[in-house]
This record gives structure tokens, C-alpha cells and sequence, in this order.
């Protein structure tokens, strides 16, 4: 039973006192019964596997002993939800040892007179619960998160076993299906959300809908674009990243970008071919050892080669790189690690799971975007996504200020103010001399887009 | 512009001091920055329209004067989320008055010198942002919302104006268009999940998704059942309580119940007729000066007569519906409030939304989850939602306790273990001397469901 043992390997990495992990609640929409689709912590998910509201696990660090907190259902409950399972029930599922009271918590921690390590709450409620229980003030809540019970989780979390490697494929086979349909059904004239619609309903209907909100647009050039309001043209490219969540919880993150024609224009080609070599050049060079600052590094060469082949960029590309003049067409990082969450365990700090002793964040622009930089393990799975864009405001401003002039020829730019923005993505995992594209082949060859469309 | 006569309107109800709108943030998921889909907090589009995250509005209750609280555009995220209106324009929109960074709230209110007063806050982060704002503890935030504050907001968000009548009739249009596509496609052999995904698109891509989590399930029984894993079979009833959030975020809320099979069966039929009667009759019923309270027991009573009349009820009819005995089949409150929230305005309290100096909450089993019991009011919309449900779980303990046995036939009851639950429910539009359905027809006769089928 892999629950029980992630938990005693914790145990046995923090050594003594109480390690609290609090599930979360269901999140209020517009009030408090009017709730968003609940979807439980992470880590609560990796160590118990329970997605249910209301609950806490205690695991004692010496003892391994883990307690289970939560209320038992009233008749009442049973009138508006159906009958449900036990606690002792969810409990003996994930081979917990004991269960108590949700309102118990507060002093049961009390009465134990042990050390309480917490993870960095993301939620206010979970802020305000933590606050209550250890009788302390939110902003201690805040700020005191435990950087050892952080360290451990993410030493634990970032290998992934093989049950978990299953569950990913899974994720991935469904976001496959979802890009699959986008590529058959997207036409002239339909809006982004007709689109957007039809993927979000395989993930509902197959998973537990999607990861993350998927990006569904004709401006691929906006990063995080999720408003779904345009009308499709004739000579557009749309942009897809979206994931499913499989049924327990894993996400899948897939980008494809295809044209609403048949086929690509010329041009488009010629962009698209840039980024497909950088994904699949990074991919190959992706194994145990090597880091991921060198792998972005590797697909902002191969983008400055091909902007340079096109005639919109010139000039040594290695110093280019090191300027950081192609991160105008490449603002965002190379990928991140992915599990069950989308950028995996972000909640647990950006920079404590992407970098180390040995590799830090670099603040340029472009890299500070850069999720996670060091090296490479087996047992990882990251994200590799490329892509370029041409961001018309960005390209002003730094037009304006006459910024990297000897690296970026801004007159012939000018030919790509309304392009748009290109990105592939695959989810891959690290194996000792290599590694492996997760899930089922999803087209992103020229030819093989062209053949759906 | 109504946007501003409504804060004038509020300004002139408090008087002085100042009022202090928090809009939401993004509310995270499973880390800071994957989010829901944002939802704005109801009262704050009431007063301005405005639905992005990072604002807060101050009115100056002795001058009407308004500042839009918020954060400019950096180049940064102009790149990640595109060009984006300046905090001047969104204000300008609004007919707001000033503008200010959103930075300074908490010394702006120092400043001021002014008793402040806010709503309670159903999001825990919002709890720790006037916190903060105040320089007061989490506590007192939970527990020092204005009263007067609450009830001059509901007295002028009860009352709907011309405007969001025309929101609301779009609201329920778009469900309509769920209900009636459920209707033609759902077939045995699907899964709920199929289902609720088809009318999904249909909201996503119509409007602004779905007003709250759809009920799509052939355990209509089960009241709140949010699951969708179940294979529709043969003989099922498939019970959907859905409705559309419309582009400026009115909600619809919407029950249909209707059989796989082509047709009702004979015992289908005969429980279905009972609780259409119960609809049509409490929505005629339903005009300025009733109360919601008298409709409740109006359609109790029907639902005693029809059932007696099924010999599963038997005795007095008005002596069972004031024993409570017929919540044994309907333990629900006949309806709510409709608006911006689906159950409008249910965070700034359901009594004092629902009830009054006037009628108070009967604590009886089903009148207690009565959520509206005033009277009502010509320009309220209100939801008529009347069901019969066969909850076997209750049944047992009702049964085993002998319950009402002066009432209640058990022995016929056993029929009907395996029925399931029905519930038909319409937006209605209170006027002075009548009321409205709001919306196009949805089928609800049998004939024409069956013409869908």
C-alpha cells in the first residue's frame, strides 16, 4: 500500500514531533454553499488518497502513527448526499490508524505538547483553520511553514513511482483525446469557446475535468489568455494548452497549435518548424544529470538559429542567448515538473522545488520565468514547451528603447506584428539515459495536423 | 447609468461613514496561481459591473463620492494576460469617481477617520484582507459585518429593475437550452457524466458557465448529488437541476425530470402528475403580498392529496401537512430568491434575506430548509421547485421509529423503495397582481417530453 509507506518515509525523514496536514474545504464561489468543483490538497492526495472535505491528517513523525480528523455524517446529510462511507471507512482504505473528531483538533494538538510542523497554506481558510487550531495568529500561520516538512515532501513528491507514472499516462491520454477532437472540430467562424466547450467536456466526462484553465485562443501571442470571446478567421493559428485531470487527480499539460485552414501558410511553417526542432531537440537531450536551465537554454539556441535563418534576428547566437535578446520571442521558461498538480508542488514554493544549492534563479528576462532550472532525476516528469510568439506591445516597448538592436532586426519584425504566438508541449519522463514522451502520440508534425484538418 | 444610482441609493440608506466592497480574488485551487474560474462577489457587480480580481470599492455614505481600489498594468502583465484596460477606464465604465492603487487602502481608512462598515465575508481570503485593511484580528472581521449595511443591500438587490429582468429571462434562455438538449440526447448506456458534459458546453459556450454545480443523475432522490459515475438505464428517471451563469453573471436555476426510456411508465406518470400539479398551482398562486411560506404549505398539501390519493399517504390532509408528515417526501423548501447568486444573496445571511420581523423560520423537519418564507414583493424573482423523492435511508428510519404512522402507509410505500425523485422547478418573476415565468417554454407536460424523447 503505497499511502502508508510515502507516510512512514516522512515520518522517518522528519524524525519527531507532529506533521499537520490539513485537507481542504469546498471553495466558496459567490457563498459559502455555492461552491467551486472541490479538489483536495495535493500532498493530503499523495499521502491518503482521500478527496473529500472537512478533513486533516496528524502523522506522529517517531511513531509513524497517522490520525485521521473528520465528522461523521449526520441524517441530515444522508437526506441531501446520499449515504456516504465511515470515516473508519476512508480511514482503513488508506491504511490509517485511528480517526477523531474534526473539532477535536485543536485540542488534541494541545494535549500533545509536541513540535507541529505545516505546509505554506494557499487558501485563506486553511490560513484561518491553522490559525484556530494551534491558537496562534494568521500571520504567523503565514509565515511559520515548516522548511524541513517542505524539503521532505518535495524530495518525496518529485520521484514519481510507478502507480503514479500509470495515472500521468492517463492524464495524458485524455488531454490526447481533447486535442485530437479540437483538431477535427475547429472551424472559420466558430468563437474560442465553442472550441474551449468541446475539449472541457471530454475532460468532464473521462477525468475530473481539467488541471488548469485551458487556453483556447487565436492570439496565442498572450500568455495566459483565458477569455474565450473571439471568432475564428480563416488565416489564424489557435493556440490549445490544456490538460485533463484524470479521476485521481493527476494532470496532464499538452500544447498544440494549429491552423483554422487546411494547412499552414508558409510563413506559419516556417515559425512552427522552429519551435517543433526545439521540442524535440530538448526532449532527446532530456535525461538523469542534466539540468533544465541547460535545456532552456538549448531551445532559446535553436529558436535564436531559426529567427536568425528568417532574417528576424542576427548576430552570434551563443551571445545572443546569453543577452537574452530571444526571450522578446520566448518570454516564458522551457517547462516545470508535473504531477498532481500541473506546475507539481508550486504551492510548496516556486524556487524551493525548481532550483537547489547549486543552481539559483537568474532574474534576466525570460529566465526568471524559468520554473525549474537543476538537474535533472530519474522518476521526474516535466513539461517541454517551447514556443514563440510576437507580442506587439512588448516588441514596442522594446523597439522604442532600442533594446538588443545588434541581435534583432526590428524592420523585418515589423512583418510579424499580427503572427500571433506558436507552443508544443509534451509531458516527459526522465529515465537513467534517457527518457520517454508520456501518453499516446498526439500530431504535431506539419503533415500529420494537416491530415485532421 | 444604474450603476450609480444604485451606490446613490445605498449611500443615501447608511447615511455616513464609509462603505467598504471588497471585490474577490482569484480563488486558488491547488496553488496560488492555478484558480476556478474567477467569480466577482455579487454585491460588488451590483454597484459597479466591474469582474477582475484585485478591486475594492469605498462609498463615502455622506457624499455618494466612490474610488475604485486597484492595481495598474505592468509590462510584465501585459505579456501574460495581453493589453488590459487602465484602472481609469474600468472606473469611467462605471461612472466611478476617483481612482486609487490598491495599496493603500488600509491608510486611506486610517486616514479617513471614518466609521467603515462591510459585509461578511464568505471567502476566507477576503477575512484576511479587511483584516488587514482595519488593523483588526481575523475574529472580529468574521463577526462585525454591518447589519444595516446587510439590509440596505438586500432591500435593493430583492427588487429587480428592468435591467436584470432582461439578464435573468437570458439566464434562464440558455438553460432552457441545457435542459432541452439533455432531453434529446441522454439515452441508456450513457453516464450522468455524458450528460452534464453536453449541457456544460452549452452554458460555457452560451454564457459564463454553469450558476452552481449541476445535479445530473438518476438518483434524483439524493438532493445534492453532485456525483456523475452512474450508467443511465432503461427504466431510470433522470433528474438535471441546472442553470446558466448569463455573460453579466445572472444565474438560472432550472429542474427537469424526464425517463430514459421513451416513455413515463404508468407508476412514473401518476408521481410525476403530483408534483407538476404542485409547480403550476404555486407558481399561479404566486403574487405581491403572498407569502413564499403559504405557497410551501400549498404544495405540501398537494402532495399529501396525491399521494393519499396512491394510498402511500392516507388520513387529513391538512392535519399531515402541519404535522410535517408529508417532508417524509419532500424535505426540502419549495424555493429561494434568485439574482446574481442563484440563491441570491445568501452570504449576507439566509434569514435575513428570507424572513422578517413577520415570519420567522419554523425549526420543523423541511420547513427548516425553507429558505424563503417572506412575503413576497412585485420586482422579486424566486425559483417554484416542488418534488417527491423516495429516500430509502430515511424511509428506514422513519419506518423503524413509526413516524407519523397515522399518515404515512408504510407497507404501500415498500413499492416504491427503488423510485427515485422528481422535481420540477421554474424562475418566476413576482408582479402586483400576478407573476411571470421567466424565459422561453421548457417542456414539463408529458406530452411534450415524451415528443423529445
Amino acid at each position: 500500500m503505497q499511502y502508508r509507506e510515502r507516510r512512514n518515509k516522512l515520518a522517518e525523514k522528519i524524525g519527531e514531533g507532529l506533521i499537520l496536514i490539513s485537507g481542504n474545504d469546498e471553495a466558496p464561489m459567490n457563498y459559502k454553499d455555492n461552491y467551486y468543483p472541490f479538489r483536495q490538497d495535493s500532498t493530503f492526495l499523495y499521502l491518503c488518497g482521500i478527496s473529500q472535505p472537512g478533513l486533516a491528517l496528524i502523522i506522529d513523525a517517531g511513531t509513524g502513527k497517522t490520525i485521521l480528523f473528520g465528522e461523521e455524517m449526520t441524517t441530515d446529510d444522508m437526506v441531501w448526499t446520499g449515504p456516504q462511507p465511515s470515516l473508519r471507512d476512508l480511514a482503513d482504505k488508506a491504511l490509517i490508524d485511528d480517526v477523531k473528531p474534526y473539532s477535536s483538533i485543536r485540542e488534541y494538538l494541545h494535549d500533545q505538547q509536541k513540535e507541529v510542523c505545516f505546509l505554506p497554506p494557499y487558501r485563506g481558510d486553511n490560513v484561518l483553520k491553522i490559525a484556530n487550531w494551534l491558537g496562534i495568529r494568521s500571520a504567523e500561520v503565514m509565515n511559520g511553514a515548516s522548511e524541513r516538512l517542505v524539503d521532505a515532501i518535495i524530495a518525496l513528491r518529485e520521484i514519481k513511482d510507478e502507480d503514479e507514472i500509470k495515472e500521468m499516462e492517463d492524464a495524458v491520454n485524455i488531454s490526447a483525446e481533447m486535442h485530437i477532437e479540437a483538431m477535427k472540430i475547429a472551424r472559420e467562424g466558430m468563437t474560442e469557446a465553442d472550441v474551449m466547450a468541446h475539449i472541457k467536456k471530454i475532460a468532464l466526462a473521462k477525468g475530473k475535468g481539467t488541471a488548469y484553465p485551458p487556453i483556447v485562443t487565436r492570439n496565442g501571442e498572450i500568455l495566459h489568455n483565458h477569455h474565450y470571446d473571439s471568432v475564428l478567421k480563416k488565416g489564424d493559428l489557435l493556440l490549445i494548452d490544456s490538460g485533463a485531470q484524470n479521476k485521481n487527480f493527476y494532470a496532464g499539460d499538452i500544447t498544440r497549435t494549429f491552423p483554422i485552414a487546411d494547412e499552414f501558410t508558409q510563413k506559419q511553417k516556417e515559425i512552427y518548424s522552429i519551435v517543433l526542432k526545439a521540442n524535440k531537440e530538448c526532449i532527446s537531450a532530456a535525461k538523469e544529470g542534466v539540468s533544465n536551465l541547460s535545456l532552456h537554454l538549448k531551445s532559446a539556441r535553436i529558436i535564436v538559429e531559426g529567427l536568425s535563418s528568417l532574417g528576424i534576428m542576427k548576430g552570434d547566437a551563443d551571445e545572443a542567448v546569453a543577452s537574452g535578446a530571444h526571450a522578446l520571442f520566448m518570454p516564458h521558461g522551457l517547462g516545470h515538473q508535473i504531477g498532481i498538480d500541473v506546475h507539481d508542488m508550486e504551492d510548496l514554493g516556486e524556487d524551493r522545488v525548481g532550483y537547489d544549492q547549486e543552481i539559483k534563479r537568474n532574474k534576466q528576462f525570460g529566465l526568471k520565468s524559468l520554473r525549474l532550472g537543476k538537474k535533472l532525476k530519474e522518476g521526474m516528469v516535466i513539461t517541454v514547451e517551447p514556443g514563440i510568439y510576437f507580442i506587439p506591445g512588448l516588441i514596442e516597448i522594446w523597439k522604442n528603447d532600442q533594446m538588443f538592436t545588434e541581435f534583432i532586426n526590428y524592420d523585418k519584425l515589423n512583418e510579424y506584428l499580427d503572427f500571433g504566438g506558436i507552443r508544443i508541449e509534451d509531458n516527459v519522463l526522465i529515465e537513467k539515459d534517457g527518457q520517454r514522451i508520456l501518453g499516446k502520440p498526439i500530431p504535431k508534425e506539419i503533415k500529420d495536423i494537416e491530415k485532421l484538418r
